[in-house]
């Protein structure tokens, strides 16, 4: 097999360890995890040092080759894997740049390498008795500097806002191969545009992470968890106002579901059991922490729920009584995405609108998905604190053998969802980022001026298209 | 007097009463409020829309003229008035778009125009129960463009950010007087770029903010207060710790002054006493807020502070009883500026540091401007929770008459200030932005490749250089 000149310069450069040229070594890293997306690479590189990234990125760049930046590899939309240009792009993934550089626990702060784990950076945190508190379902094997290139959202987010808002400094490798050290550690700084927000959410097309400076946050100490059962999403919102005026910021989270989703889990993932004993069609989960031992955060919940329980808010409740009890709530809630994939297609979105339209767009666009497929079923599971719904029409397997062209209706439906969430204000995209799947969205919903914008920082960053062309920028 | 035909054009298009080109007129326009900056304005345009700010925009673009946006003109850098540049600019006042478009309560935002005057804000937010958390000076009369536009910090910032942290969307007039409606109220939208941020902190250079939607959070219903005498910046620094462990993000303030600072305002503002009996030599002001009525948050502070006492980190501390109390002792704290400005010169800086080297920047900086000046005073006045040290080498009106070159040695202790932050990966502008002022150091301080990235944006959005010409960018 011939190597490509440009492969033969980049194992010059790394090493013949750090550069994967086989196809069948290749496999993992042009594959997406749910194996929905896959394409070519010339190569992909593994570079151990910002430097060794410099160098890649400047090889690249004097070659014309494109450069997809790659983390851990679990976008849910095919982001971190190459889709077919032409010439194929050399891979950089970051997983070799796993360095924790230093912990500041009196600024609160944290440097790390793009490379490293999300979970091992929650638990070094907690080692010192702080928090770095971006939590979601991929979060064993998802890396930081991909959850900085999609601002990662999560479970976390009603409290301590996205992965954007707990940055305070990056790393960059610019698409010339410069480096820019952004690494401050800074609560306050208003010297100019702050050019790291350039970085976040951009997907890799405007330069790659190699390192960031997090936030961190003191760690909670004692929890308190509810699954409460309502009659509709309407009444989860009023109860979620009550929350929030009562809690404040001890709130850190509340979830929604509805039953076909709670049925799904039941059904379809050993081990889980309903928290309450009857049937409802609607679940709200209400977390709150206190950083103080001995805080009666059960005690406030419970008033809470009895005073929302006499308003006729809520039809049922149970507290968590312990900590496994507390987990094995939670359980339920991140079960979804695996009782969904065994139990038939779900065309999954990721749309956000106003917390308060929330009702409203639920029943829209499930009137809208039932005008196409009128015996569709509609599966809920909402971040509703954050305004962020995955609203996702359902076909048993049964269902979706039986249709003419299901890609064409899938297309149809999922542009109906999307309809609906941008008629109130909302968006196709909460907390998945673009990457293959979203592009044809964006075009749709995107003002021109927005588009035009975006194409004006990245033709002024990366004027030859070299890094993840044809990624979130048309 | 004759009028530029630029000027007859824009009482073409905004009617006479909102064009203000009579040179006594426009000295409140043209002059800051410290009266230490003045400049020429060709004239003032006081546009009540947003299709007005596009109208005023499309027509100096046309001809050439420079622009320049202002809010309520309270820059403490000379951020709001004109420079001396040629041709003078038309100042675009945004006072008459002071119109608060509507407020969603469950969804927690508010949307308003950019004249609408910071207290204004925090006002209607406290009538439906809801808090807009910055919190500053001059609230009374600056306004939220500005606040957008120079990423305001002030008191809140330790719980709830920065302005950047509170914004969720924007509106904003482009250089060549495109709009555009960027007024989204999502908590999550990954769907590229977050252009927003290329407004904020941007001081008019990009851009003219028009209006915004505000993040709001629950109102806190209780607060508790402690003044705290230490020994040393080192012993806040514990104490802060100590506090952000035990009380989270109930904590909403750390302030921090010295001996010299309080002395000032005990000595100069009429009224205020000191709220511990003897003398110290480092305060420190603690507060913290509850969502729950009926919270014991005094009593854990009490608890706390026991603790600190029993380890020697405090010599002494007073818990407001009321809230009268803990007004009036805020009030030591907010008098700092007219206090200083009564009794010397003070060379104000804005520096900030990672919290963790803030009693090393003291130090240092101080052993620095005694080199300068040996027998020169030291007040500091500091956000210890942000890092965000006020450092003030201090004159006596009779020392400062007394220079052979007072405006060199300024220059020279500025420079020993700024260095000494950044030895310490620090800033020279935390919260004030730019201005005129500190446009000699930002070229000092930014690196190469940051005022080249600035730069590429800068041309990217205004390529004729007619937003605010020479400010933020160079």
């Amino acid at each position: 097999m011939n190597m490509h000149p440009v492969v033969e310069r980049l194992i010059d450069v790394l090493g013949s360890s750090a550069v994967v040229w086989r196809s069948r070594e290749m496999a993992a890293y042009v594959e997406d995890w749910r194996g929905r997306h896959a394409g070519k690479a010339m190569c992909v590189a593994l570079p151990s040092s910002t430097e060794e990234v410099s160098a890649i990125v400047k090889l690249c760049a004097r070659e014309q080759i494109p450069i997809l930046p790659q983390g851990g590899n679990t976008s849910l939309c095919g982001g971190a894997v190459p889709s077919g240009g032409e010439p194929a792009p050399v891979v950089v993934n970051l997983a070799r740049m796993r360095h924790v550089r230093s912990v500041d626990v009196d600024n609160h702060t944290m440097e790390v390498e793009a490379g490293c784990v999300l979970a091992d950076i929650q638990a070094l945190a907690a080692q010192h008795g702080l928090l770095y508190p971006i939590s979601l379902g991929s979060e064993g094997s998802c890396q930081i500097g991909g959850n900085i290139s999609t601002n990662a959202g999560g479970t976390g987010v009603l409290r301590y806002g996205n992965t954007r808002e707990n940055i305070l400094g990056l790393e960059v490798v610019l698409a010339d191969g410069t480096i820019w050290d952004g690494l401050r550690g800074l609560r306050k700084d208003n010297t100019g545009l702050d050019l790291k927000h350039l970085f976040i959410a951009a997907e890799g097309t405007m330069g790659i992470v190699t390192a960031a400076i997090l936030k961190l946050h003191p760690l909670p100490r004692a929890y308190a968890f509810a699954w409460v059962a309502v009659r509709s999403p309407h009444d989860a919102l009023q109860l979620l106002t009550q929350c929030r005026a009562a809690f404040g910021p001890r709130l850190t989270a509340f979830e929604m579901m509805n039953a076909a989703q709670l049925n799904l889990v039941l059904e379809h993932v050993p081990g889980r059991r309903n928290p309450l004993a009857g049937n409802h069609n609607w679940h709200v989960l209400v977390e709150l922490a206190d950083d103080q031992e001995g805080a009666e955060g059960s005690q406030d919940m419970q008033r809470l729920l009895e005073k929302a329980y006499a308003q006729g808010l809520l039809l049922d409740a149970a507290i968590a009584v312990s900590e496994a009890h507390r987990h094995e709530m939670w359980q339920v809630r991140h079960s979804v995405s695996e009782a969904n994939k065994k139990a038939g297609v779900g065309l999954t979105s990721d749309t956000a609108v106003p917390v308060s339209r929330v009702p409203d767009f639920i029943d829209k666009a499930t009137a809208a998905v039932r005008e196409i497929v009128p015996e569709i079923g509609v599966v809920v599971v909402a971040h509703l604190g954050d305004g962020n719904v995955h609203f996702i029409p359902f076909f048993s397997f049964k269902q979706w053998a039986s249709l003419d062209a299901p890609e064409a209706t899938a297309e149809s439906i999922r542009r109906a969802v999307n309809d609906a969430a941008y008629a109130l204000d909302g968006t196709f995209s909460a907390e998945h980022g673009v990457g293959q799947v979203y592009v044809s969205q964006r075009a749709r919903y995107k003002l021109p001026v927005e588009l035009a914008m975006m194409r004006a920082v990245k033709q002024a960053f990366d004027p030859h298209d070299l890094l993840n062309p044809g990624r979130l920028l048309p």
